[in-house]
């Protein structure tokens, strides 16, 4: 019988395990050997941070962390299945946030299920949901579209479009933005959506949003 | 100074609340005194839950529980922030998963940002959420288009143009559905829907997801 896809949320910031993460997730966590994870290294930081409240049941050194990232190719993904199908569970691991959403993992999900693979989802924060959740925007139709293109151009280009969504449909537009390129992003929404466009910026989810 | 809102998730299902809800979230919630909740019965059996684990630091019965549902008048909202601008603190409840996402809160979120008031989201189970990360499918773009029409006409033109979205755009489009109309909807997707267009139901998110 195959083993279980348990995807596993992570911590949006450090040092913040068991604020975020309820106990029986991180419990579950720490019994498993196998993980696909962004990255090994913070994979390993993100069970050291689970083995402070719930001891690891096999040693942290044996435990086998397999990467699926942006430079993972598709041909790889049967392979990181294949312990699957043999009968262990596996956890897919974040960076941040919830796995599958987001980031690289849902191609891996997809799999899973054409395999016949159990997925199970687990209870984690999610930095889209919460600050969707602090908005007071509409939380009835919404929708994620992640990172607007860089060229000033073409980013005005897409605002327009997204604002002209958020007025015709009543849907709210979530967009996700690198620090380094905050500034830009704030003056370009300024400059290009009409006064009476309410706008919400969280700028970290840990602590309060703003309004502007 | 204004006391801050926190909005408060809700466990999915019955007798789960700590599988769900991370500890902190919980002895916070136990320390407040004032909510705004669509139910005031279902509240406090919620209170009650919270209880097990994290005795309430005020007797249930002197809670001040105050309701906000969909026959809420706009009206009435300012009058709910009032004890917020006195200094109290106040915890928003959703019957089941987030609050003001899927649910009547966001306008009060809305009007508490206006007035200046600090709302801090805390985290826990999304159905919504859960869903698209167990899908398998794009959770880069996603949107929540919540209930559709329930007369067979509407209905089918509303899932075409859901789908030609999904197909253009690559984005994955998530609706919600009763339980009594849930086999009317899977019939009404089977007959209007493509057959490479992919589907994927979740029926109950305390269980593992199923592709069709």
């Amino acid at each position: 019988m195959a083993g279980i896809l348990y995807l596993i949320p992570n911590a949006l910031g450090p040092g913040e395990l068991d604020q975020v993460i309820p106990g029986p997730v991180r419990a579950l966590t720490a019994e498993l050997d196998y993980f696909i994870a962004e990255n090994a290294k913070t994979a390993r930081a993100f069970l050291k941070g689970v083995s402070l409240t719930h001891p690891l049941g096999t040693p942290l050194q044996q435990i086998e962390i397999r990467e699926l990232n942006v430079n993972t190719p598709a041909s790889m993904l049967p392979e990181l299945l294949s312990p699957l199908r043999s009968g262990k569970d596996a956890g897919l691991l974040s960076e941040a946030g919830v796995p599958a959403v987001a980031d690289p993992g849902a191609d891996l999900v997809r799999l899973a299920h054409a395999q016949g693979i159990v997925v199970r989802p687990l209870v984690g924060p999610s930095s889209l949901l919460l600050a969707l959740m602090a908005s007071g925007l509409n939380g009835q139709s919404f929708a994620f579209n992640g990172y607007l293109p860089t060229d000033a151009n073409a980013r005005a280009t897409r605002i327009r479009q997204l604002e002209q969504r958020s007025r015709q449909e009543k849907q709210t537009q979530i967009l996700i933005e690198t620090p380094y390129r905050n500034e830009a992003m704030l003056l370009a929404l300024s400059a290009t959506c009409a006064s009476q466009t309410l706008i919400c910026v969280a700028t970290d989810v840990t602590l309060p949003t703003e309004s502007i």
